[in-house]
């Protein structure tokens, strides 16, 4: 492996500038992880090319010398999806952050893959528009890298996830060619490969442009902070809520030991003596908001919360939403050491898991702070613990893992928005059956035969292309035509 | 290939009853053709399962003859996409008709591939849903045939095409294997294989299970019919509508010759002398709807309409939609021969393409009929002509491509909703490069590497999977694995 890499390094050399290509240990060591800390990698090489044109050459060089490559934005996913391997490549696309083009008139901004999210909006706010995928991380996180894992955000609920805000893409594919996947136009024919490439975690390829949909800013905006007794309360009127046909922008919760910490880090002033509060945010005309409004403080109020607080300002709904998105950063204020877990049910499940959920904290004595886009289902339970404690880390990790089962028993999923990754693709069986994974490893290798892109995430068993069985009648074709020994 | 048929006939009455296989030549023959009528070719063998194991046994034995089989649902297509192959199998799936879950606390149903669209919007209604995806042909089109060609319809504009409306799916491959795709969580892990299988045309297999999501009925739907003097107003009016960040249920535009059809054929009773009709349907809470009924309101009067009329009652609502829906058929009282093309162009450029296609309907002296969902761009234009006279079915042809040409040019789409399927496949080189097409070929030959799956559809050359080129070192693995030769 280490001449395959000593050629790409050169081949890199050949189309990069010296300072995008980084060999130097320490260097190198600072690329060790994503925003899922507990695994750490050296990569063998980095590279950081300008233009789509460079990244391919590169990512052909790969091809070439069976070199596996990991594609990395701002390195902020929380599953690990990003991590480095140990003789591979890690293309690093924060150089590529031009936005092309806005056109609020089409709804349409085309950027490439190191454009921060943020900048999006920032870009189409004065036409009247924003881009909608809003990951907690958005002042930092990059486009690409919500491709990669179709991103979602507390706005979900209402304005969908990554997968629903991008129009077409240019790629580069494993080979190291360019191609491009969807087109502007409603419903392309053809296969629609852009959304099996989007939320694919760098298993397919890379990004190196996108065209995204603007949603038009909303007339008005109103979030609301509502403080019940229990999460069951809470949940309730969550239910309530969708049930009358109302599908709010956003719907948060945070049960009293997220609302401790939040209060601890940020002093957001949430209702005292909360069990749990929701974040509740309406957008859109402002006749439809008011209308919104009265009804769903009068369900808030049918279900018993005990305080009710519109924010009246911008800074006043800027500090509701610090409370919100602190929550996982502030738990280390109450707890040394935590896991964010991220996982999806149904949401008329919700609270029967969050009772479940509470009693497997209870019998393990292991604390679980909740937090969560209530409306559509997707939970982050912070699974706190003290490292420095013998067995407190795995029994952290067995409740984590336990609440991930409770979400599959009750038709969930294992990531709402984080991704497989590294992380969780020892998982991904207790999801899918094998033919379910089987028929995902044939797209795999139909892209990738040599497996070198990003590999190891996502699929537990990183099987070799050739072995992926023909179920009927003997040996798959390409097993049978020798191919596993091309590899 | 006459004893691979024989074989999956004998294995086809093994597992059906029999009077769902199908080998007498005059019954085969009414199953010749779908909607698109010009292309008529007798299957080899019908089959009508009853349910998925059944299906995928028949699906099996046409995998280890290697025979093609077509799959069909109720045979409405507007591209020949169930158009059937003459040495193979046409799998209908009219027998697997059952409505299996309605559950509308989840906004959820779950239905096989025969059952009927309006049948789902039916079985929802009484707990306040409906299935919102409404083709024209929504009273017989079947949602097996939906999701191969990831229909659309009227309401599009607001609530998406299929796609947007299917969570999960039982699917058969073309191995015959039974596997499941999707999950009813948002952002499901693993690979978007779903979205890449709705819109395939059944080039990758067989849905043989639906889970469709299920949407709130409004609470008031106003429909409103506008006559302007020209297209150039309709469309003016209909920009302005959008750019005033109001999204109706539906915009639907027809121009002068398609409202002198539907007027001779239903008596719709448009407006006098309108040289383009708007048919604007707002939907959603009353508060909301009131508000932009008023906006509408102003914004058509403000670009030229000379009567607007709010539909009083549902009988009034429906005379104005029966204009609209009859609209293609209508077009036969003025035309005895005609051809339903379907395109795609960015609504910005709406005023430019309808001057261009009337443009190549003076020159050429073939008359245009314009139907079209003008909110998102998508034209339907008719094109008009007499079959007795001797080259005119040629010249309505060239009409007809040269609008799909003006599609692309203006960065539109050979096809909105009625898909590629037979009709269209030569186009496709147009809309995408090589590079492009290959990598779609390399999902097909995934799933489908013997190419038995609805062979000859959507793609132009159909290759043989072993000849999809490698690009950038010699032979693709798979040919250089000899694999071309193993089929």
């Amino acid at each position: 492996m280490t001449l395959g890499i000593d050629a790409v390094t050169e081949a890199a050399r050949r189309v990069l500038p010296d300072d995008a290509v980084i060999t130097d240990r320490a260097r190198l060591r600072t690329y060790e992880c994503d925003g899922l800390a507990h695994y750490r990698v050296t990569p063998a090489l980095v590279v950081i090319p300008p233009d789509a044109a460079s990244l391919a050459a590169v990512v052909r060089a790969c091809h070439e010398h069976g070199v596996p490559f990991v594609a990395r934005g701002s390195g902020t996913g929380l599953s690990g999806g990003a991590l480095p391997h140990a003789e591979g490549v890690l293309v690093v696309t924060s150089q590529m952050r031009e936005i092309r083009e806005v056109r609020p008139d089409d709804q349409r901004a085309v950027v490439d893959p190191g454009v921060i999210n943020l900048d999006v909006t920032r870009a189409a706010t004065p036409g009247g528009y924003y881009y909608a995928p809003d990951p907690s991380s958005q002042q930092i996180c990059s486009i690409g890298g919500n491709l990669a894992e179709n991103s979602g955000g507390a706005h979900c609920l209402k304005y969908g996830f990554t997968t629903n805000h991008v129009l077409a893409a240019e790629f580069v594919s494993p080979q190291g060619d360019v191609v491009r996947l969807g087109t502007e136009a409603p419903d392309a024919p053809g296969y629609d490969l852009l959304g099996a490439v989007i939320g694919s975690e760098g298993t397919l390829g890379v990004v190196t442009e996108a065209t995204l949909r603007l949603v038009r800013l909303p007339e008005e905006v109103r979030t609301i902070l509502v403080g019940f007794e229990s999460t069951d309360q809470a949940g309730a009127a969550t239910s309530a809520i969708i049930a009358a046909g109302i599908v709010p922008a956003a719907i948060e919760m945070m049960d009293a030991l997220a609302i401790e910490a939040a209060e601890a880090a940020v002093h957001c002033n949430y209702p005292d003596g909360a069990g749990a509060v929701l974040v509740i945010e309406l957008d859109g005309p402002a006749v439809e908001v008011e209308a919104e409004y009265a009804e769903v403080e009068r369900l808030c109020g049918e279900h018993g919360a005990f305080e009710q607080r519109l924010a009246t300002d911008p800074a006043d709904r800027a500090l509701i939403w610090k409370g919100r998105k602190s929550a996982f950063a502030a738990v280390g204020r109450i707890s040394p050491d935590y896991i964010v877990q991220d996982g999806v049910i149904p949401r008329t499940a919700l609270p029967e898991v969050l009772t479940a959920i509470a009693e497997v904290s209870r019998s393990s004595g292991v604390r679980v702070a909740n937090v969560f886009h209530a409306g559509d289902g997707n939970l982050h339970p912070l699974v706190l613990f003290d490292d420095s404690v013998e067995g407190a880390g795995d029994a952290a990790e067995e409740v984590s893992g336990a609440i991930l089962d409770l979400c599959i028993q009750h038709g969930g999923s294992i990531t709402g928005e984080h991704g497989v990754g590294m992380d969780k693709a020892k998982y991904m069986p207790r999801m899918y059956g094998e033919e379910d994974l089987d028929t995902m490893q044939l797209v795999r290798c139909a892209f990738d035969p040599g497996g070198i892109a990003n590999p190891g995430k996502v699929f537990p068993t990183p099987r070799l292309c050739g072995e992926v069985p023909g179920r009927h009648q003997g040996p798959h074709p390409l097993q049978a035509a020798g191919l596993a020994e091309v590899f």
